[in-house]
């Protein structure tokens, strides 16, 4: 049995993608999207780039302005804030309020798009658990949780309740979900999530080990498949928790898995 | 025989440096330092950044708020324009006027240093072509030029004639260095170099196949070792022709071989 394909040495000529977070050493762009790179013997490779909040438009402004660098991917904390640093929002963007990825177009713009939310789907429906005709509930109202809530409402499920721990946040995002899909979307008073075939956290609670869980299991039914997007760890507590209470889990990974398709075919990667 | 060490893989914990150029492909640092990090087993990556002048200050600045970003390299045209963007510069930089590389320091300040003369110097005498108490000459008072000139005078050249087809250029070159080591510098008024042991090609001329030479040949005794700063192509067309008259000649990429150990120390690599 041959091993995956080695990647391509690096060197003038090769082309640069960045993933931008903070923190950043759990990302997981690296080492899902270069071993693509090197299977299609492209000569590109996605780098990581700690960029601090408050240094954000500087680290996005110097990359725009690298001639060599194609695209970006956005992760926690800068999904909200990256939009306005793009030429263009694709329609996801302008729904959702957030991006995950930035290109650069023929003409030297940028385009903003957000994969999260069809990614996670994506992941859901590879898994065995396809959200359609589901009721479901998310907590966490950020760029990841508005992208993962729009998705889930263009998959069809029946009913969803969301929540975040600011009110202004969660009533803006509801807003703009039941503008587009009216009746559907409900915000919850609180994170005790009931009556529902999918729970789902998309919060960063559970990256670091003394985080509280972003909701109780206690109130669950049996049948709920509990739902992260924590990627490292992979089993955080909450899914650890789940599973030792007879739930079926679904990992953080699976969001950033159902996006590859996704990212090859916006950056006509053949 | 065993190969070289695989390079690590690069994740969200890799420490990324930049080597800075425009064009970018010919550059040689990810090729030459990438080695050294998987030899190490540091888990770092060299990348090519592609600046053009007018972007220089925005992805600089970019860069050094970027937090995992330890260096940068620093190659044509950018050498003279880079020390304005560093908070510090070490004395060669104050002498020769540019840089050629920059280092992010405990405090977050970056310090620019230049390792050109002192790497060429290295590769010079590594090859056998010691420059001490011979004649030398040089065309091309740019970057490079101006941090060779200062090396081969610190190495004891007995006399060091520069020549730049910018008069201005030229005569700020010379009076620095005349101010520094008396009597030792002249400004040639022409590309023709006679009675020396060592002509250097410091201009990019050579890096594309219409270029002319950098200076004639054929005034040049035969022992006159003909040295080159371009690496790319390997063989210049000024290489070609000197070693067709029976020259001893030197490559440019012992000058950034000559660098290796340089960097190493400056970086802290071990």
């Amino acid at each position: 049995m041959s091993g995956p394909t080695p990647a391509l040495p690096i060197t003038g000529t090769t082309r640069l993608y960045a993933v931008l977070g903070h923190p950043i050493a759990q990302v997981q762009a690296p080492t899902l999207m270069n071993p693509v790179f090197a299977s299609l013997r492209i000569d590109a490779v996605v780098v990581p780039v700690h960029a601090r909040p408050e240094n954000l438009e500087h680290v996005v402004r110097g990359l725009q302005r690298t001639d060599n660098l194609d695209g970006m991917f956005i992760t926690v904390p800068h999904k909200v804030a990256v939009p306005r640093l793009a030429d263009r929002c694709g329609p996801t963007v302008d729904i959702v309020g957030s991006a995950n990825v930035l290109r650069r177009e023929a003409d030297g713009s940028w385009l903003a798009e957000n994969f999260d939310g069809s990614g996670f789907v994506a992941g859901l429906v590879g898994a065995g658990h396809d959200p359609g005709g589901r009721r479901a509930a998310l907590v966490g109202a950020g760029g990841a949780g508005s992208a993962i809530a729009a998705a889930l409402l263009t998959a069809g499920v029946d009913r969803l309740g969301v929540y975040d721990w600011d009110p202004a946040k969660l009533g803006a995002l509801v807003a703009r979900l039941d503008a587009r899909w009216p009746g559907r979307v409900a915000a919850l008073d609180g994170p005790r999530l009931s009556g529902v075939g999918l729970a789902v956290n998309a919060t960063p609670l559970g990256m670091h080990p003394g985080d509280p869980l972003p909701f109780p299991l206690d109130s669950l039914p049996k049948d709920c498949v509990v739902a992260d997007i924590v990627m490292k760890p992979r089993e955080t507590r909450l899914l650890r928790l789940a599973a030792a209470r007879g739930h079926r889990i679904h990992h953080g990974i699976h969001m950033l898995e159902g996006q590859l398709n996704s990212y090859r075919a916006f950056f006509d990667l053949h």
